[in-house]
């Protein structure tokens, strides 16, 4: 993605974030990059044209992340971890496009609504399977799929909501928060202790990969206008 | 609350959740609810005023639920059934209002979003304590107050995000949902087997209570306008 093009999206999702997307008009989204209407339309023809592109490089890099980073993991317990830290990664660097990405694609064209369900559902599904692995290797009694769906959905809450109240300042480092997602989601809240030691591992190992893929130049161009 | 009114808030929040507030008009609730804007302005007299309506609704009728339900249940265990039991309840009947409260007081008047606040604070704080009680209950280990703070909101982002996924044709009853939760939360997806007796015996305790309360001519008078 080129650098303007990412500026330009910043600008107008944090601005669409607060909006709403039927409070947000091409010249509201204009006045908020500093760029002529006509500039603007270069980028994207029209704000559904901005809620597709959203979703598309949100889902993109959130599944690229995970086949990278995902990839290297060697127990389901460290790709569960793996998973909690590229999603909840991804999103403290991009809360307004997250805000976005959950209104769903009710304003786009079947066509292109299409195309976004079918990468949140890839994702969807990976998270089943990272879910589904960790269970098993905790305990043999399998779990019913109506139940995984549930579990997979309890997991998004717990890392989707925070849209809704997190701030670094008050309610700690990302890695805390991850780290707090991980030991519930696995053990509850009457986890008698976290296996510290273990968690450290993973979160400076996760870290690394993280950053190697981030500065990666042959990560996706899916989202290219 | 009058019959009237809640017919009208419930139509008014179906189309303003769809629409978002930006996107919802004092024009497009009155064709909502087959009212003239004249008529319509009876109730509230601006959208601004029905989404405080709303919040106000909501959160009063979470807190009075509680307040009721909650001072019976004798053990930590119980009140952490009887908090998810009652929220996840209201919000499965109140799906709209549930969307509409997520979004946040920014566009109401400092003095209305205050009000608001305050009841949020009320009913995050009744969360916070029955998180570390439960928590106390099963450990001696004290928690600090930053990760209360942060578990409270991982048990919020479950429960609040079935906004997004939530159906009982597809994902099972509302039971199965707050057993799902109480049991994450608690134990986690790694917990060996749910201890059914006690959540059947929780689940009928609590139906048992949630249906009396709702009869209950006296319960709160707060949102009548």
């Amino acid at each position: 993605m080129s650098e303007g093009l990412e500026e330009i999206l910043e600008k107008s999702s944090r601005l669409m974030a607060n909006r709403g997307f039927h409070g947000t008009s091409m010249r509201d989204l204009a006045a908020a990059t500093g760029l002529s209407q006509s500039a603007l339309s270069h980028y994207f023809r029209s704000k559904q044209a901005l809620l597709f592109l959203i979703n598309l490089q949100g889902f993109t890099a959130l599944k690229d992340a995970w086949l990278k980073i995902g990839s290297v993991m060697k127990t389901p317990h460290e790709r569960l971890y793996a998973f909690i830290f590229v999603h909840v990664t991804y999103f403290v660097d991009h809360m307004s496009e997250m805000r976005i990405m959950t209104w769903g694609t009710l304003a786009l064209r079947l066509e292109k609504a299409k195309m976004i369900q079918k990468l949140k559902d890839q994702y969807t599904d990976i998270a089943r399977q990272v879910v589904r692995e960790v269970r098993e290797a905790e305990t043999d009694r399998p779990m019913e799929d109506a139940r995984v769906s549930r579990e997979v959905y309890l997991l998004f809450g717990m890392m989707n909501w925070m849209q809704s109240w997190y701030s670094a300042k008050t309610h700690g480092a990302p890695a805390d928060l991850i780290d707090d997602i991980y030991g519930t989601f696995l053990g509850g809240i009457s986890r008698p202790q976290r296996n510290e030691q273990n968690v450290t591992f993973l979160r400076d190992a996760m870290r690394d990969l993280y950053r190697a893929h981030a500065a990666d130049p042959g990560r996706s161009n899916a989202a290219r206008p």
